[in-house]
């Protein structure tokens, strides 16, 4: 068999996350990273991996079947996917809702200029959550979708309470309303807030001499991030959030509940979950099949851009169509 | 827009089911019913349907774009599949496990030699519960599934409660024991023996004069269908039973927990759950959303026998993959 060469261009927790799902997948050979940082101050974790310069990506083409494109979709992925993807098939997890639609344009317009294949947008949300709501909402047209996150770590309220003036660190979860979930588990279709879904719970190691009450009324009070939600603060020392908050778990549910009959007088309900230990990882295993997929359909003769929602499942699988049908129909 | 003209052999509770499914789907159109009883007899829900005996078939090859096959797996499908996949674009629900492979290859024999589309297999198990297993081992390769149906009515179970002698009626409930399914949500992976993963409760209306005992005796019993289960059996009146137990729900879950890491340490906990209040109508929404990915792949020049494995996710939604990109990725 020969093996399906994989790069990865930024190696963070994602692309640490991708290196370890490699390892878990023996149609796939993690071949190259490629930095930009000083590749000499790089050791992976995999023997044998050759570590390069970003800026020598274009030179090793002919070396790799996939790039993973491992950064932020804030200022990284924008840039880099459109312009790797003439170059490379690549896979990213850009996850910036509302700009998917001009990312896939700008992507699409490179992949196809170079005859190669983009996946876009892979991961848990978007990736296998957008799955669950598609699917859903194919089968059941009459009905509503709900999406929970949490309890996980959100990143991005995470940063935003450190840039506050008098904090050392901190780290946010999201945890969604029992009350909600129970009422959409239950089929009820409630109307629900901003605030009657999500709360968020903060945990903050202040500087020293620090206005330990100006710093609650900044977060609580911060729009889009929190002045929407019902937000608890705590305050802790650096010794228990290194103990007690330094893994990455997240989460959440996709519901969706519809009805069917002669007058909707059936009621049914779709959930999707995870329980992630460890939100780099799971997501870097997405990534990792979404490679595979990507180098099958580039095989075909496939190229442009596509999401998950373009691809036939059984591509994200190592086994036969064959075996598949046997053992997982 | 020109509609997906449909059309529905047998007039049961799942060709029920699938026409109300398509008053659902605009794009969709109900043209023709088939049924081998007396078409004169046929009332369908839907205004304007014509109703042809199944024998006429073949004369209205053009007039339907889809034709989906609403009998049974047992008898029905694995005659009517090959011998209709030649001259339609077929959709079908075989739902025994074990012979899906032999199915598959004489419906796709069928399909390429008329030049069709067949998707066989459709529904929620096989079907949504399928998916759910291929996506989860995909992302998750290192890792373990389990499958719990119900708390739902298993028809064949019913079915072989009342061939015993002196019961009149009966309706049986598979339902997952709580607490095996509370250790796999955990991500314990446990070993679980039949009994341990379901328990069996039966409710069964006895003939005047019957043997209460012996009836009881024979159902807990009864290889294959009881005998490996904890079992209950609770006798009650026609008059309870057609009030209180008249519904076909069903539904289950099926989960996978694996892990990653350097040395697995970080569990994962992917779930897929269903909550019907009607079995019938929920698979009939499937086959409808089947049917309309028939017919583009068919319109794309695609043949053969394929699964929900082979589509892409999209082919299932009304809506354009702007539209899908757009609001639910």
């Amino acid at each position: 068999m020969t093996k399906t060469r994989i790069g990865i261009l930024g190696y963070g927790n994602l692309g640490r996350g991708v290196e370890l799902a490699c390892r878990q997948n023996d149609d796939l050979e993690l071949t190259a990273l490629f930095t930009r940082r000083d590749p000499a101050q790089l050791k992976p974790l995999t023997e044998g991996v050759a570590v390069y310069a970003a800026d020598d990506l274009a030179a090793h083409a002919g070396d790799i079947d996939v790039l993973i494109l491992c950064g932020g979709s804030a200022n990284d992925l924008p840039e880099q996917t459109p312009a790797y993807a003439g170059l490379f098939n690549v896979v990213d997890s850009f996850d910036t809702h509302a700009n998917i639609p001009a990312h896939f344009a700008n992507v699409d317009a490179a992949a196809q200029a170079g005859g190669k294949v983009a996946v876009i947008s892979a991961g848990w949300d978007p990736g296998m959550f957008s799955l669950a709501r598609l699917y859903a909402s194919s089968v059941l047209p009459e009905g509503r979708d709900y999406t929970f996150w949490g309890r996980g770590v959100s990143q991005g309220h995470s940063d935003a309470i450190r840039r506050i003036d008098g904090v050392a660190d901190a780290r946010q979860y999201t945890v969604p309303v029992p009350a909600a979930l129970e009422a959409v588990r239950n089929g009820e279709n409630p109307e629900l807030t901003t605030r009657q879904k999500h709360t968020r719970e903060c945990f903050v190691v202040a500087k020293e001499g620090a206005d330990q009450a100006a710093i609650e009324k900044a977060i609580v009070e911060m729009p889009n991030y929190f002045a929407d939600y019902d937000t608890t603060v705590t305050f802790i020392s650096q010794e228990e959030l290194d103990r007690d908050h330094a893994g990455i778990p997240h989460g959440g549910s996709v519901i969706r509940s519809g009805a069917t009959g002669e007058n909707g007088e059936h009621t049914h309900v779709i959930e999707y979950s995870l329980k992630l230990d460890s939100n780099p990882e799971f997501t870097g295993s997405v990534l990792v099949a979404c490679a595979r997929a990507a180098h099958r359909l580039s095989q075909e003769g496939a190229v442009g851009c596509k999401t998950l929602f373009d691809i036939p499942p059984a591509y994200l699988s190592a086994e036969s169509d064959e075996d598949l049908r046997a053992h997982l129909l």
